[in-house]
């Protein structure tokens, strides 16, 4: 049995969807727990009961629209993403992984296909984080963040909660939680956000892991001083040891390929031309997809780190701020998704994810795979996000195929569903 | 004939000027044309009354209080530094070079000593530029910024100009500026700023120059991407090309000695730990005693910059804020300074200052030398700053010796007056 998704249909779909927020420069700006969140929820729900779906919300705002297999106890088969944006981010970021699954079961639908397990499209909660912290709505959903926590967070300005916040916006759901039902796997169609595919002039990205993050908190104390009278010799420069630190960080990343590192935040005081900064803040962070490679590039990093500031007379602060151990998704729901992308002919790789998504958070509990497709340049979280139609197109006929595969119980996940 | 100065005086001095604008850290907040600035101003106003002198205050605002001397047409000889501080300042940082003249006046006085030469003790307005730009006064009084420029400067926040900031506190002036009468030399002591006089032990600083400064305005663009998906070997890193420079900056000036260089301000954007800076915009800053040196150091510095953004693919913003050529003092009244150091019995050394005064702009005009005393730990622009009585009363000492000297005529500048 086969599928064949339609594409204007999709595009149509996602530009629909990108006028809630839309910015002047042809992005979106829909942050959690706006009337414009609100709008997006009603817009997709709206098409979920046109494509005949039951539509339900649970307790953390979670939306699933689902449409019945034949068997009803089935576990279901699930896909999705999020319809929240960054304030200045684009039309594809997220929505595209829940219009995609939509595409698929209105294709479904067109062609009469009926399956054997319900499969279920989910808008994820406040993926973004730009309030709270991100990918909340999986997190509460897999129970690795107590939902009674997550409700009672407070927004920092105008001090409302989350739980306030859900029922503002008419999405307090009532539906239980991972584990209600039984689900068979979750597959989540996403941009790259990296510029890989684009460069390789390849089409999809079959996801079969994720890789291993160390975030770091760094912080270094030097002596403020003149920077007019104070000899070389006997500064303690605080920014000169921040350069040397982020350099090595850099190095190490450089030395343990594919592993990536990057300084993004550095704070500097006083911060001022004409005085040596006596203390610098600053963001570190790690990623290797072996964790035993990135092991010992944290090992490396540590004993540089603390090297450095020794030479140089600084005192360091260093704290982890996360560790994201690498984790593998279900090999057979990757093979199944490969299996699809051959399938469309184009070019495909297998590869992983080196942003954190939704799919992160449920793999942990359930078989997992994401899709990729590129994006132009590599940019996302960007009002110039953009993905080409086709693209668009191939990407969905990947997931259309693999949920169909999965709800017809084609896939031996290897595992106790 | 010689002069002994009254330290306790002077200290008390000191102390009862802090009290204007008094920090609970044991700092001072007087900023240039606050009330604060006019109390400072009015107070050292009464003391040049109450030591039989005249007050005249210029166009600019600079006052200038006068002991007359036996020929009223002789040359002026003339100390000073400011009463203003920077908001978080100390009690010494241009308040000691001021009173240590006023102390050489009433110690004529108390000692019945006649000079040849009126002597003049001036407090220059605004010397530390937390508003507008730093020493405009001096640069005002020589004429290296005109005055009507000056006076129209226009706050930025509230809008009123320097002539309206002058008016309200009192202080605008109608004395002509430099050139409405003769004057011999000029005189500042000061505290170091730095740690050299301290660190080797040593009383005063016999200041026969100063260094040349290149201040740099940098910015570095890369392109902004997520640090997860984005491979290292397709980065444009603005935050490493950023390290490599300031790096490259600190071993110039390290390879140069006694050279300085300093990157005290860097501005991170988008500043998020997991996004690389696509942009990031920084101060440079050279310096060096001799100009031949420091020309090297700047051509060095520019090729290994451009090296550094092409390698990097990064697009470099390179441009000079300033440039200020090092500059000797007038020899003969810095031989005339070391002789008074000596006859202290105290240890002193012959040096150049690295940071700018207004010594500098009126050394481009007139004989001029500067006397530094060490300041704990080289701390100043802090409230922690901090000079020992012995220190203090010493360059007074110093300073009163120098300008007795200069009054009756002693000194051979060896350029016309």
């Amino acid at each position: 049995m086969s599928i064949r998704i339609n594409g204007d249909r999709l595009w149509g779909s996602l530009m629909e969807m990108a006028r809630i927020g839309a910015t002047k420069k042809g992005g979106v700006n829909r942050i959690a727990f706006t009337d414009l969140d609100q709008q997006a929820r009603d817009l997709f729900a709206g098409w979920g009961r046109a494509a005949g779906c039951d539509v339900r919300v649970d307790r953390f705002g979670n939306m699933f629209i689902r449409r019945p297999g034949r068997n009803p106890d089935a576990p279901v088969v699930m896909a999705g993403s999020h319809l929240d944006s960054q304030p200045t981010g684009g039309k594809f970021d997220g929505v595209y992984g829940v219009l995609a699954g939509l595409e698929a079961i209105r294709c479904l639908n067109d062609q009469g296909i009926e399956t054997e397990a319900p499969i279920e499209v989910v808008n994820w909660t406040n993926e973004e984080g730009c309030i709270f912290r991100p990918m909340i709505g999986s997190a509460v959903w897999t129970g690795l963040l107590p939902l009674g926590d997550a409700l009672a967070m407070r927004e920092d300005r105008e001090g409302w909660t989350i739980q306030e916040g859900l029922e503002r916006i008419g999405y307090a759901g009532d539906q239980g939680l991972m584990g209600a039902y039984p689900v068979a796997c979750y597959l989540e169609a996403h941009i790259e956000q990296g510029p890989v595919l684009e460069d390789a002039g390849e089409m999809v990205g079959v996801v079969d892991a994720t890789q291993g993050q160390l975030w770091y908190d760094l912080a270094l104390t030097g002596r403020e001083a003149h920077a007019g009278p104070t000899p070389m010799a006997v500064r303690r420069d605080a920014l000169m040891g921040m350069s040397r630190i982020a350099l090595e960080i850099d190095r190490i990343a450089r030395a343990n390929e594919p592993g990536c590192g990057t300084v993004g935040r550095v704070d500097v005081f006083p911060n001022s031309p004409n005085t040596i900064p006596g203390r610098v803040a600053f963001s570190g962070d790690l990623r290797h997809p072996e964790d035993a490679v990135l092991r010992a590039m944290d090992q490396e990093f540590r004993v540089s780190a603390r090297r450095i500031a020794e030479e140089m007379g600084l005192t360091l602060e260093l704290s982890e701020r996360a560790d994201i151990p690498s984790m593998p998704f279900n090999q057979p729901l990757a093979d199944a998704v490969q299996k699809a992308a051959i399938a469309t002919g184009k070019p495909w790789r297998r590869m992983y994810t080196g942003a954190g998504h939704d799919a992160c958070n449920v793999a942990r509990f359930l078989p997992t795979a994401m899709i990729f497709i590129p994006c132009r340049d590599g940019i996302s979280h960007n009002e110039a996000e953009h993905a080409q139609p086709e693209q668009v197109a191939v990407g969905a006929q990947v997931l259309a195929e693999t949920l169909l595969a999965a709800a017809n119980g084609e896939i031996d996940f290897g595992v106790a569903p």
